[in-house]
């Protein structure tokens, strides 16, 4: 069985593209939503062996995506608030730090998203939360610390100014994620998607609205760039 | 000649109505875009006569707006960053403050507006400016100053994001003024003004985008409200 | 332990912030929606507890709120219409006086968080509602009625166009509230948001659709700044 | 020649349909704009010739447009603020009256394009300008006027609320034109646009952004239904 | 009891306004969305007693309003198509003729609100469904009778061309109706709206999205207008 | 010199890319706008070149785009309506005919960028111009002329009806181009493109606004296609 | 009985138009979102009889119309996929080829809708799913099999990136089928569909947003425009 | 003079904060654009001053600001294509590469905007120009050498493609810069943005549209991040 083979697994309903996972970099992993518990399951079980030594992760998973997971991989794990469920081979992580800022509770759900898989993909994670800018000197206690990190993910709704705020800050690369989180002219996210993409703050990169996995895999992209030639 | 008469002014292409100033408590001003010079210039004016001891002026006024009007009275000043002439009959202040805090220096037109107005409304102006939210350090400097406003402008375009670190600092009404400040997904002041509405400081009001002088009236309305009665 | 701790609460899943409280003038309150009913009620005891001598209120409260708050704090009481839960500890006002005007009927929910809301906070309010303005001659009926008060919330959806029509009757300042009341092109609020920003009567400061407590909050800040000077 | 030769002419850039005119009773008449002077001359010479009782009218017309027309056909007038060119041969109206209401003094050349042309085809035109919504009393004191009138045509820009408050007041039919007048969030008149397509009247039928030519065609096909079987 | 008691009614939810009723030549109807069944009853109950000779209708009506409404007034009828429940006193009509013509199918519920509201308020109604102008052939099989009909209501989904082809047709004033039928880019009703205010066709006049009741009225309006003068 | 050599020509500023023209069957031609006079004539100039027997053509252009190519290739011809500048070699065509059908005379420059292209390309072009649907009896008068195309292109601005009058005429394949004439709610072709995206006439596609030429390339690719195995 | 009756049906709910269906060569369907799981068995019951020899089907059927359906014509088969409801007479194709090139697994749905109507209605079909532009690789292994088609139709949500990178790949004309897959600001399909109108690759047709259908209907009329006269 | 002296200047009109340029490793740079070239020069000079060994740059420079800058400071270097005036003390970088990747000839202002600061910024730039996606096999060819960078900016108008494919073909981190050039349904430059936030490549982060500069700034500080760490 040739190299290819070992990298590619079409499941019918599924291309699990290992070349692309290798020329990328980015992780292989699973976007559960939409799919059916079974077919969750039986990628996650495909990515655990083409992967033996790397901790695999399913985003925006239910209860029982979940329950399909572990009933054919034991070892599963499922955290709720993120929605992310996982098997985490390692702990070890490459030291550098991610910062993961966010404004209020209701945006936790996208920030643990962000947290859970940035941790996953092997960094380790600074948890801030519940500092939005109407409270700005809660943020300032923690300045000192997010400027230690060596990438900042920004998590805010409403009129999502955090961003900015936090990239006046510090001199780290800023991942901003609007979330959906707000009514009436937040516009689902709207707002906080222009109030990010219109910082005052150079150095902010957008990613799509409630889109936690995403700002993960850009930090990831960001502290593994450049490294093997450094090593 | 009646009352009335004195007070309601019918130049066929404009009607001032002494009647309504006094009801509402609005001053009577001239918004000149769109009028001649010459227009401008009557209305001016007229509105001398009718009030005679009123600080008295024109938003949005050109260089040729303001010409007109100093040949037909000579007393008019013209302030050109704010676009506003005016003819001041008094610099007495009720010793009431507004704060004016403006995000960049591109704001200055609209903060400027803002606050020359609310100064020939008879109160005191606290000018703080360009203390964006990129740089929160040079905002908290001036905390203390701003906390002892009793109405707090901010003025911001881009992201907007001042008016709710401002918000969450002061216990003074707020009242966010955004401007089309920005470029691209700025959207000509939108994403500002949506970011101000879904402020996460609550007890900001929010006024239309560049509109520095209805945010003046707005300050004026709140420090006159319940005087009398106190008196 | 020190005034600090008493001050600050941290649950996990909220942050106390007894200083910001002091320091804006905002009431400390609770926006329940997103919050589980159990956390409803802990916050509630938390803030009977660190304000033993304040209304407190839960906004956007369900009966699965109320019930679990009234199980946990016996004199809790639900208001249906507004969404609101509360313990009324004094009746007691500063004697000012808020108008809450409002348009139509389905507005009834929006004006009452803003009427209830403001009353805890220890204002009396002037209830007018269904004073739409196709029928403006119910509106003037109650004209002198509003001109009585010290500042004026109108709440209303579709067209949005009575927050002008207050706005060029009284002399107090205006805050208007959009409403989701509509269908069709009143696209969930924005038709009536957009007006209430273009009105053509000065004064008056917008707040985001549906936000009753957010009015009654600008409203509690306007008529305390500058109390402490006064007094 | 035939009687379809008579009524149809084909100028190469333009159709002259009589047919259509016959069939549908709207008035033919040139939209200058994007047309060049000579043509604009051309079309209303053939017009005249086509149609040898009727008035002839151009709508958004320049000078040029005038100057060319004038050359040509030496009776022609214009109206600069209307930007309206005609040729009117008789004054002759049928009694029925056409109430044409504004908000503000830049609404007029809407205002005026919709009175003029109303004019033209012949019904009574009554003027109500600068009685915008913040300014209530204005408008009731011309209530009884309007009430008179057989059809109303309201223009307003910015909040577009004068709609609903005149669509309040009449039993007669209501025409809104929203205009382009305002700045920053009235988005080039979409603000007023939403406000009177959600007016709280009903019997509001609502024309396209300043098109106050739409406005009094409709007022035109109104006062004529049924005309010829009453008659 | 004076004139004014019999004529305006307060339930505490609704204020039933005769006068205005009156001055505007508008129906009381009852919006019934938003209404509890045990209010739509009450309210119908008082309308037909103000009103003792009159149709009187209730639109946005469902199965519960209409079993609540027929326990308390026996002689309730609902028509389930068009969500609208009535009691008819009378089948009388002014022989006034409104045309209302659909373009498809789905738009029927809307078509059959405008229908059935027009004929209750005493008009003849010629339907015409299903002919839109994918098919331009089948409506001008109808153009007779639509041409011979003095208003016309063009009900329309999607594109919302039918009421530009229409237009086009007939010399009566014509009311548009833009529905929220469609999918994907029809944006709830959107592109419908936008191609009917942008007619080419002159004297069309634009109602909110899926409005039919508001078409009906103001089909109603135009009618009634100068009647009285006439005869 | 080697076959690809002469397919591709590097200008600095542009790639001339005759390999993917000859991949993808598109014409290679020029895009005037946004670059300069002196870019054309050198583009021009080297088009002529790679292709000895074809039509070349440049769209968008301007009179100083056209002398600029007519100096340095005299047999340059302008269209003036159609903004295109052209080399014409051949006159032939492969008699498979495409309709131009457009709506309104301002439509013309757009209706004439396709027509010209697409003769150009070596198509027989039928065109039928202002017969927008407000006289949809004009339209049925080409009905079979129309009819007999191969390929429909339908060209409208405003509320962009006649594509769905038209598909709803013909078998042949119909292409969209909606145009930015119109004013207000038109909002520079926005109308006219959702009312085509969501034509209620099946196998309809749609360009970009104003792309005439994009519809030109359709068509072709449309005639073209599986022109070889046929024969 | 004459020929029109035969091709006419008027089933009260719904006109059965053979005449347009003939005239315009698309295929009779059921749209069956919207109708009664009866409806939908009736009309498909009377189509077959009408086209005796055809392939008729129904689109947007839920199970619920399958069932209705195959219990009156027990042939009927269902695919829940692409959610079409089918009676198959005829397996004959053409021998034209169209692809259905999709972006990802989500946009299965709407790509099977179009790949099963474009079989049903004649023609060979090839599939290339899940080629996403992210993994272009993919989609160049399948370059030559889809060059090798008559018509390439291109269904991608998200970016919509696929339609302009295929266009760049094919002489043959592309249609491109924005879907609603993704969240955020893709805006339910808004994304996808800007991106495939302002495609860099010419020659692309844009249908609305989920409409594979449509897509099918598209390349069936190019590919049978101007067959007969090549016969 | 203290360290703060040295690091912050007062010009009145703005505030070169040598602090915050310290604390988030952004360059102190002029956006020129709002400003006279008076000031413009004014700035150059002062920075220089400030930074005696760093490159300092101004964008959005037209010639008026470099004239004036030139005549202040005669090493003053204008780049008329990115609209940058610069004065270069070092070519010296840090051997870390970014690559600049442009769909079209008309994105160049804006990547040579990106490439340009980021070669200023000490950072050595790969430039892969005019590599739309219509022609995908031109990208690939630069594959290798893409792939080679540490960082890659994209940079793409109409509809943004470019970023989804070259997300799909690296490792390296990737900023997206949406850029206005298109026309029609780009928007100004909304489709590129959305279609570059719903990128189907993860690890993509978005700037504002044509802001070329920020996206120089986020790539640099990508590159410095951690770099004191590491050595």
């Amino acid at each position: 069985m040739g190299e290819k083979d070992k990298r590619t697994v079409d499941l019918g309903y599924a291309h699990l593209d290992g070349d692309r996972a290798e020329r990328t970099g980015e992780p292989e992993t699973i976007f559960c939503q939409g799919k059916t518990p079974a077919q969750v399951a039986e990628i996650l079980s495909q990515l655990l062996a083409m992967h033996p030594n790397e901790n695999i992760m399913g985003t925006r998973a239910d209860q029982a995506d979940f329950e399909a997971a572990k009933a054919r991989v034991p070892e599963t794990v499922y955290d709720e608030i993120a929605r992310v469920l996982y098997v985490r081979r390692t702990d070890a992580t490459d030291g550098r730090r991610i910062a993961v800022v966010s404004a209020g509770t209701a945006d936790m759900p996208v920030a643990e998203e962000a947290a859970l898989c940035a941790s996953l993909l092997g960094h380790d994670v600074l948890r801030v939360y519940d500092v939005g800018v109407a409270g700005v000197h809660r943020l300032l206690e923690h300045e000192e610390a997010i400027r230690a990190c060596d990438v900042v993910i920004v998590v805010a709704g409403m009129e999502g100014a955090l961003a900015s705020v936090v990239g006046g800050l510090v001199a780290a690369p800023v991942i901003a994620v609007p979330t959906s989180i707000g009514y009436g002219s937040s516009f689902e996210g709207l707002a906080a998607l222009l109030a990010m993409l219109n910082s005052c703050a150079n150095g902010v990169g957008v990613v799509n609205i409630d889109n936690g996995f995403g700002a993960a895999c850009l930090a990831d992209k960001i502290l593994n760039t450049g490294r093997k030639e450094r090593e």
